[in-house]
């Protein structure tokens, strides 16, 4: 490990211990990422699936709880394009599902989050409010927009899975790359969903972007513990990304068939999926990934146009005792999740990452 | 990293390192083994391809030149199962390919290798040769080889891609496990080809094994240099195998082509396709890997039915000095390979893994 490497994003980031409580949008909540906070290490929301309002009361809803520095993660991905023919044709698939848990079908989708890229009211409530970190994912705003959260003294954040990808973003002005591994639960962080996607793994992702890059990277993808976060100093990362640990934590938002999922063989098999909100993403196989495995990607609505559709399934699922459409995103360390409340979580990765054995 | 970890496979195998060069039948040689088995690695040459007599040949080459451990490699595949059919229209399928490099389509395929499940001659060979060391990939022998082998002192891996996989290895007599990650470069050692693939990346695979299986664990897949060794034993590994760092060694058989390649953008882009052999394998992103990209599996002859005309194409690009059908197999970590003789690319390892910044 390079310790200039991590005293370089300690000092970046304002925090004690490198390491990053992933924003995961629906399941991370103020609660967490303050205790987060308040144990050392970069608290996270996600306000991707919320609008500045929201926003604004995430915020104070931490800072109620800390004075330490918080990151408001933002989705940057292409504003979805409505396909009337495409969504009903979906919807027309995804009928016999809802008729089979006696639930109505809806009959429109919409899109139900609106990307950062064009988002104003976001923009500025986040200039306003002033959290230490903003990170970005699915790409990065506009010139105009890095400017004026750079220019509010804001540290900038950006996922990439792969080295063009951090490039681009350094290019946009970010300070610090969080290398995001094939591995890694929830939304994958590819730029554009229909290009190729090399599905690097954390290992090589993360050496390859310390040896071109010239800024602190932070691993994320597989890494559960505090051996994985002193492999990934190991490689040269000034400290590594966790979401998957996090979702077991009594501040996590995942409910009952989620966290019953976590702790059964379902966390053995995680599944990239794409029928679920119209991006790929990294979920405990369960019924909607089976049912999405083998369905054409161009015949899926865009994100998060399709969401719109796979949360009505999954509110359907529950209403009928099936937790089994749940969006249960989780990374390939599932298997290795504990639920210890997050701040002594994150104090029991410290200790570990300074055992000698990391066992 | 766990010191006794480490010093538990060094005796095992009697090395000095905790470094193994990955058997990569047609590429690594018995020069190369030679080379890293004198700088203190295991060296391994893979006999999956030729017969028992080949074995011996290489043994011998081997021997010459070092006498510190070496590693055997074999295919541990189902045998394949012929169908004329499927043979017939996967011919039919490549001839334009064929024809357009000015060369002769094959008119029947044949499975060029013997699974060593089957190959009674390798056994004995094996058996009186007796390597320090015998690797299975694709699977395990019966419990009367395995038996044999381990009657002749010799020490057994196996290579898995999941705990299952693992498991099923231990039960069944091997030592210890090569983890493989889904980075690796190279035939992935999935047991059932047509089985669904988890894809676990290395950092998840090695982390979930360390702390269930009781055997050490060697990492393999996107570890190209002393950090990555050394991230390897942070997560409880005993060992690393690289084979793509040695695809570029002057001991290497690679072709003029094939190093090219490495050295080009193709290595930032490489595919597992299941095209070129039958199985699914890890290749810098060429023609042959382009021309596979949307086919069906059960379209593809059975490994290694489907290499024999793979192979055919090969040498029919090579004639008409088109490289790009190659069997250019390649980890995700091609990016960083260096072009080192063996023996010095693990001093350098070995340097790299006792600096404090690993870069």
């Amino acid at each position: 490990m390079s310790f200039s490497a991590v005293s370089t994003l300690l000092s970046l980031l304002s925090i004690d211990h490198p390491i990053v409580q992933a924003p995961m949008a629906g399941i991370s909540t103020p609660e967490m990422a303050a205790a987060v906070a308040n144990a050392g290490a970069l608290g996270s929301i996600g306000v991707g699936a919320t609008d500045a309002n929201g926003a604004r009361k995430m915020i104070a809803a931490f800072r109620e709880r800390s004075d330490r520095s918080l990151n408001v993660n933002v989705f940057c991905h292409s504003p979805a394009k409505a396909d009337a023919a495409r969504e009903t044709a979906w919807i027309r698939r995804l009928r016999p599902e809802f008729e089979r848990l006696g639930a109505t079908t809806p009959r429109t989708l919409s899109e139900i989050y609106r990307s950062f890229l064009v988002d104003d009211d976001m923009l500025a409530a986040l200039v306003v409010a002033r959290p230490k970190v903003v990170s970005f994912h699915f790409g990065l705003p506009s010139p105009e927009r890095v400017r004026a959260l750079r220019d509010a003294g804001i540290v900038l954040l950006g996922s990439a899975t792969s080295l063009d990808e951090a490039r681009r973003l350094v290019a946009g002005g970010v300070h610090a790359i969080v290398a995001q591994g094939y591995e890694a639960g929830g939304h994958r962080g590819v730029f554009d969903p229909d290009a190729s996607d090399d599905r690097l793994g954390t290992m090589a992702l993360t050496r390859i972007l310390v040896r071109e890059m010239n800024v602190p990277i932070l691993s994320a993808g597989g890494i559960m513990d505090g051996a994985g976060i002193s492999a990934a100093l190991r490689l040269g990362a000034s400290g590594a990304q966790l979401g998957t640990a996090f979702v077991t934590t009594p501040e996590s938002l995942a409910d009952d068939g989620y966290r019953r999922a976590m702790a059964s063989d379902a966390a053995h098999h995680t599944v990239m999926t794409r029928a679920i909100s119209g991006r790929p993403a990294r979920c405990l196989a369960n019924r909607f990934t089976a049912w999405g495995a083998d369905i054409d990607p161009r015949e899926i609505p865009d994100y998060p146009i399709a969401y719109d559709l796979g949360k009505a399934l999954n509110a359907a699922g529950k209403g009928a005792n099936e937790p089994g459409f749940g969006a249960q995103w989780a990374g390939q360390g599932a298997p290795l999740a504990r639920s210890l409340p997050a701040g002594e979580l994150v104090a029991t990765l410290v200790a570990e990452m300074s055992s000698d054995r990391g066992e």
